[in-house]
């Protein structure tokens, strides 16, 4: 039962997230996405998230936004279903697709 | 029959393309990548493509990129996997996720 809980609470989408803020904030915003996910070059970002940490990175990257700055995350439902191509010299801290 | 064929040549995966180059190369990639994808922001693309096409671009970004260049390719099995969340401004130029 616990472990049936425990499964439904831990869905972990994986997330490719990146911005485009003003240079005022490229400072900020990266110090907040990294820590919720692996740094892969300029303001892109991946990483496996819960629910909660998605909604919670998402709340505070808003809280730091203004004016024309954007974020994009891109919520895959299964790190399966994708498949990661790097060419050239790969950035990436750390990779799950490695 | 033909239909048949037609269907496996048809593959379509979507494509989330980040690049990383040096500043001399910007713009010749920008022109490449916007000739296969759809802006998105920054050095960030995405879009469908055949497995043909998006081999070609590979294999185009790859002669362009020099020194310590890095392109990563996103190839989602289908669109349906995923989900795009956009806050703030989302400059995208058109999206088929919206």
């Amino acid at each position: 039962m616990v472990v049936a809980i425990n499964l439904f609470f831990d869905i972990m989408p994986y997330v490719i997230a990146v911005y485009d803020v003003n240079q005022k904030r490229t400072g900020r915003m990266l110090k907040l996405f990294r820590r919720y996910l692996t740094w892969v070059q300029n303001s892109v970002f991946e990483g496996d998230l819960t629910m909660a940490q998605l909604k919670q990175l998402q709340q505070e990257a808003e809280s730091l936004m203004q004016d024309s700055d954007g974020v994009v995350f891109y919520q895959l439902r299964d790190e399966r279903y994708s498949e990661r191509i790097a060419i050239g010299v790969d950035k990436a801290e750390r990779s799950r697709f490695l």
